[in-house]
């Protein structure tokens, strides 16, 4: 069985029938004894008459009970049958004995020799049902049927037609006769919510608010605060394991493409010993007896790589940001895919890479995650319907392209024409949206942003000092990366310093201008944010339902 | 070319022969003026005056010079030769013209009609030559031998067949007869620390110490300390590039053998709200108007995702250690490859796992890095040697086998007969000499340490309560993981807490035992560092030089 080394000790309500079965309660107390001591004497000879009447009662029962070695805590055993994944039966197994192992989502009693358990494995529900007949006893049936929720079980049993199909369950089509059934990690009786509290998709606009929401039918949903809070539990829930699956899929189609590309996998350090970018929203660490910060993005070390003589490279870890954003797509630390290589003529040369990444990714999570996104488009029903562009190559337009797109749509855009100011949130998705409308595309890239929006290093557009040679990605109208050409000469990149206010002799840009003073190859780069395409790739209503454990300037648990 | 943005403005020390070419020096200053403003007044005069003639000249040699298109900075042009990788040269390209893009290792004047050029890529080194025959000038010639060190380039011409092979060049059997030479990027005049100091193999035990330290012949060896110091040039030689490579390809394998075991990558998050595995070594981040802690490991999260039903999860991703340990193999921030999964029957269902796992990552380093492990074997002559089990198989032992082992060869192991202590680092490493010596490996597994020396979430030995399910593999006597089978039952999981003096109520731990509270399966797993896999699979002397960017109580730059 799972854990050779559980402790074999029954607790009493695990014990088949533990309670008197034939009207025999607890003796009444001998006498009222006067004094404490004997009052508590008296207590613990009750206690030890009534166990020895509850194991002499269990012995009795044993005997008489012909089912005794079909249930229970698992017992310890070298010889166990190969387990079933519960997700994998099917009408091919009709008739068959199979062994799977699964939570309890719900047990009742039908009647004294009747009781249903629904089985649940990573989300997946399928029926089992036990009935007091042949070598099955009653109180093997009433044991099964009060097994506490969310338990873990294994259950060996004979799967079956149902007479109708079982609406509730997952596998409808089927259901397992039980022969067998152990308890393998018991549940507490009261657990904080239960995972059907958890199924039901995150109240409307995935609101952080803690007032209790209700369906339309009147039942109460758990807010995504609760949901958080008890994220072991939201964890388990089909749509869940279904969004963790991708989340995972996202970075595995990352790091495949890049390994493919002949790029190499970097690990650089999240403590650094100079604020580099922005001091207001860095996070500070009590480093010994001086300061470290967080880095904010691997920017300056890929960069370093690159002028390390190390082509193209890439990572994929964890970004802090100290912003008190509370808002539906902000975290204080996401997951980074990060990565940067130099080019042999023109930073679209880049461009076009990352492109044609992203598009591999999207498209890829489209046909391997097929099932996962259909499960989630049970909650969240934009989850299928994320747009790629036919012809397989992303739609390119120009940051002044989207201006024209918007005014034409009759928004005012007359800070965004004189290059000064970048779209706001709303803007961004109102471009989707037309977009959207006009391209047939849910993927698309604005490339020339205005030098004026981007960090010191961004290379300027040589043929428009007003603009520069970056770009953004964009999904359902919000962004997912921010790219850019660096500067590469020391020179140059110092006098962009001093003129975007950037002091050259802060600590810490002292190694960065020096890794440029030695040489340094033309180069691009970008960042892409893995919750955020997870977010929008599913059209997920906050970015926490995209993220294992998010934190936010209010949550640092679990 | 690389940078259609660069500015074309050349630098008066990168035009050809921009120096006077017939004795024509700088006119002397006209006269002294008696007034400051007048002084600088004919210093600007003279400036101006010296930048027409050096102009004329310029324009006169640009007429003489025959060959004034064939080099200076790269031009800005759209039709591009297919460049080749300076790497994958051979006697195949014998005669034929290629354009390579490199940096100048060296260069040097051989006469004033020839001049060689050392090329340099990724570590890799060729030499180029340039004679003023044909179109070539001997302005290009002069201009080609004093390109500044370090600079990038990009170099057409003809490969030839040296006259005798060429000892100092990696590519010995080929030298390449420039027809064109483009600066791409120019380093400083001066830079810290050439490559060439840097390709001495680190000073003996990997020393941090900063006093100089001379090689046999009586150079100077760059200390570890001005190495790390200057990362950037430091991470262009041969060997910086080959370690790292083998650092990308130590986390591909470990992806690689997960997702396909069936894994789920995970993200956890590093900032977390209490302290929850030892309060003394962790750091302290200040996090809006509260402290958080940085996660000594994803220990308690990987957990929670096994109590979320994910079966088998595993991260990569930073770990962090406040511990002032100023040793070869300690660092404050490193890379962990963490991987927990359930099992049906015995934890050593896990441990056989991750022993193929790591018989797998071992075997396939070798397999697939033969080069670079060839070219580290070069600086770090054990690079080459580590010993796999020959069957493929990893050799277990148990902890107290070991004891024994150690014991044979005359070591004091009373503390460790008693469970009471772990061994010492030079117990460990005496053990991995026996071990190496008798079974012929230098990768082995410790199975059942004491439980008095592991962390309280450990499952004690069902059959020993002084031992515990728990395991440590080495890689050559030092430890590379740390892993065991976790206490799945809240209950045992709350006494054992007590137990080992931690308390239960402590923030966080709550939400740790809630998630047991609710039924979690039996499941084991360890955790990896990367760093120390690439230190001690090579033989390094010291985990800094398997790191990118080091972190320890001194140093937190670059």
């Amino acid at each position: 069985m799972a854990d050779a080394s559980l402790p074999l000790r029954p607790k009493p309500e695990e014990t088949p029938d533990a309670e008197p079965a034939s009207g025999e309660g607890a003796p009444a107390p001998s006498k009222k004894a006067s004094k404490k001591a004997a009052k508590e004497k008296a207590k613990a000879e009750k206690a030890a008459q009534q166990a020895a009447q509850r194991a002499a009662q269990e012995k009795a029962n044993d005997a008489a009970d012909t089912a005794k070695d079909r249930y229970g805590r698992l017992p310890e055993t070298e010889d166990l049958a190969p387990v079933t994944n519960l997700t994998q039966l099917s009408e091919d197994y009709f008739e068959k004995e199979v062994t799977v192992i699964a939570r309890v989502d719900n047990a009742r009693m039908q009647s004294a020799k009747l009781a249903f358990v629904m089985l649940r494995q990573q989300g997946k529900k399928a029926q089992a049902v036990i009935a007091a007949v042949g070598p099955i006893s009653r109180q093997m049936v009433k044991w099964t049927g009060a097994i506490n929720l969310n338990s873990v079980v294994q259950v060996t049993g004979i799967v079956k037609k149902p007479a109708v199909p079982i609406s509730s369950a997952t596998l409808s089509h089927l259901e397992i006769h039980i022969e067998k059934v152990y308890i393998i990690a018991e549940a507490a009786q009261q657990i904080p919510m239960q995972v059907k509290d958890a199924e039901k998709p995150a109240p409307v606009g995935g609101s952080l608010e803690e007032e209790p929401q209700f369906d339309t039918d009147g039942t109460p949903i758990a807010t995504l605060k609760t949901r958080l809070d008890n994220r072991v539990i939201d964890l388990q829930t089909e749509t869940s394991q279904a969004i963790t699956w991708i989340s995972s899929g996202v970075a595995q189609l990352f790091a495949e493409y890049m390994l493919k590309s002949g790029a190499r996998w970097i690990f650089s350090s999240k403590l650094t010993g100079s604020s580099t970018e922005g001091g207001s929203e860095v996070f500070e660490v009590k480093y010994f007896k001086r300061t470290a910060y967080l880095a904010q993005s691997p920017q300056l070390h890929k960069q370093i790589c690159i002028a390390g003589d190390m082509n193209s490279v890439f990572e994929i870890g964890p970004v802090f940001r100290a912003e008190e954003s509370n808002t539906h797509r902000h975290l204080t630390e996401f997951t980074g895919l990060d990565f940067e290589m130099t080019f042999r003529h023109h930073y679209h040369e880049v461009l076009g890479f990352a492109e044609n990444l992203l598009v591999f990714i999207l498209s890829e999570l489209k046909g391997r995650y097929e099932t996962e996104i259909a499960v989630i488009q049970k909650s969240y029903p934009k989850a299928g319907d994320f747009k790629l562009p036919k012809d397989g190559k992303a739609l390119r337009l120009n940051y002044m392209d989207g201006v024209t797109l918007l005014k034409e749509a009759g928004v005012d855009v007359s800070e965004q024409e004189k290059f000064e100011n970048d779209f706001t949130t709303a803007m961004e998705k109102q471009l989707g949206q037309i977009i959207r409308e006009k391209y047939d595309t849910d993927f698309y890239v604005l490339d020339k942003f205005p030098m004026a929006v981007r960090p010191f290093y961004t290379k300027p557009d040589p043929e428009d000092p007003r603009l520069s040679n970056s770009y953004d990605f964009f999904m359902r109208g919000e962004e997912i990366m921010s790219g850019a050409q660096r500067i590469h000469d020391a020179n140059e990149l110092e006098a962009s310093m001093v003129a975007k206010g950037v002091d050259p002799k802060t600590e810490g840009f002292e190694d960065y201008l020096a890794a440029f003073r030695q040489g340094c190859p033309p180069h691009a780069g970008g960042g892409l944010g893995l919750n955020r395409i997870v977010m929008f790739f599913l059209g997920l209503p906050n970015i926490r339902l995209a993220t294992l454990f998010p934190r936010d300037p209010q949550r640092l648990r679990p």
